[in-house]
């Protein structure tokens, strides 16, 4: 099953995507949809207005979640290609909601950076509370996966020690375009989805990995954090990035008006974002 | 003015202090009556049933912000004592709602922490809505001045370099009591108000210093936020505790089960939290 939030005259709604169609369902969008226990039979039977998708205007899939985790340092392969030792425990930081776009809204680059970069990502979203959990309980916690490009402004991030300032800049992460639940995408065990992960600037590929080569499982991350807080529906943590970011090149590049930043994994369709100019 | 939130058979209102009583207010809680533009009006003439303060049940002063952000490394004393140069950019951190706790709440202190710790710290409550702001806008945007104690399981917090998963444990973070505005803590210019900021642990004084050494006021670090995000009532922004945190003691201390933690701020109140051990 595949979920979104769209934007219709000005309001959000959840819907369902079926076939070439969004199912346009009763709660507002699907963060409202997951806090409901009964959700997936909401989500799998609610009938409602169509719209082709191809018209459709995707709103944050989930716009306003209580928390958003982001993972750093996940990437097996990145880490020790940079020379670093494996972490023991995730790197995590925060977003606030404020930063959230649809996958498709244009990308804002703010005019107070010189360094707006990309990290495509893998994105879990939480479909049932989690406290304290084993990475068993928290397979079963995982609501879908998604897509999260958490684009960064380098020099925001690298101002101080703690990475917040630069990641959390207003309408500039790009959330969705669906929520797909785990069965469709082979996720069932601990390890989690094995999906490509790629992120593309003007159809140059600059990202191109694999799930499977994430250090911490999203499970394993979801069981991690609930040590700290309890997960709640709606809930979204940011699984990482792999090599290939702007900063990290030689000479650096950074995203520019006029581009087109594509963040896809497989299974879980595309953001597309155009980067424009900030308005004075 | 002074304002709560406070609970009432299990739900919340918000509150004027009024005397030796707080008079119940329609809004569910502070956030929700800063949200409203007439605020400052309906906060000061409202009317409800009365309450007698030595019997309020405080609830977290806003008990949702949309945001909060924290800021380390602000007391220019303390810096300047550890050796370490003074920033020239705030340091900036999260933390998620879920971690707050009243002003009178049981500190559950978290099984999985051998060492909890303490973060007196003068609060900010967003008043107005703020965006690109100047220092002097950002003065006019302050609701009002109230106490936290950034409460931090320091095991947690550094074992990555991100300080986000030590700093958000749930229920930790006392917030409150009350939001006490501007004008009755001296604070009109952007330097802010200079008001002592005091720890004690079992009456004994563990912080002992003053707002006026502050190296960012609240004023320069709401404008320096809202280059990054707009800021919106009833944000939280806690601005840095100064030196003497268990931590950095010789030998190091943290908080136990039985203790009593005491954060005051001159004129603010003060926060009074009973450390308790976790429930299996």
């Amino acid at each position: 099953m595949r979920l979104a939030t769209i934007r219709i005259d000005g309001y959000t709604r959840a819907a369902r995507i079926d076939g070439a169609d969004a199912v346009v369902l009763d709660p507002p969008d699907v963060g409202t949809l997951l806090a409901r226990a009964d959700w997936p039979s909401v989500a799998a039977t609610g009938e409602g207005p169509r719209i082709a998708l191809s018209t459709v205007d995707y709103a944050p899939l989930v716009p306003r979640p209580a928390k958003i985790f982001c993972v750093g340092l996940n990437y097996r392969t990145h880490i020790l290609e940079m020379g670093r030792p494996l972490p023991t425990a995730p790197t995590l930081f925060a977003k606030f909601p404020i930063s959230l776009i649809g996958a498709n809204d244009p990308l804002v680059l703010p005019a107070v950076s010189a360094e707006p970069d990309w990290e495509a990502e893998l994105g879990v979203v939480v479909g049932t509370r989690l406290r304290r959990a084993t990475t068993a309980q928290a397979v079963d916690a995982i609501g879908g996966y998604t897509i999260v490009n958490d684009v960064t402004m380098r020099d925001w991030q690298w101002r101080t020690t703690q990475w917040l300032q630069g990641k959390t800049f207003e309408a500039t992460t790009p959330l969705g375009p669906w929520l797909v639940t785990p069965d469709e995408v082979g996720a069932a065990g601990a390890e989690g989805p094995d999906l490509a992960v790629r992120c593309l600037v003007d159809d140059a590929v600059m990202q191109d990995s694999r799930t499977s080569d994430l250090l911490f499982s999203p499970a394993e991350t979801l069981a991690y954090i609930s040590q700290v807080v309890t997960l709640e529906p709606g809930d979204v943590v940011a699984t990482g990035t792999p090599g290939g970011v702007g900063s990290a090149r030689d000479p650096k590049v950074f995203l520019r008006p006029g581009q087109v930043l594509r963040t896809a994994v497989e299974g879980l369709g595309e953001c597309v974002n155009a980067c424009v100019t900030e308005e004075p």
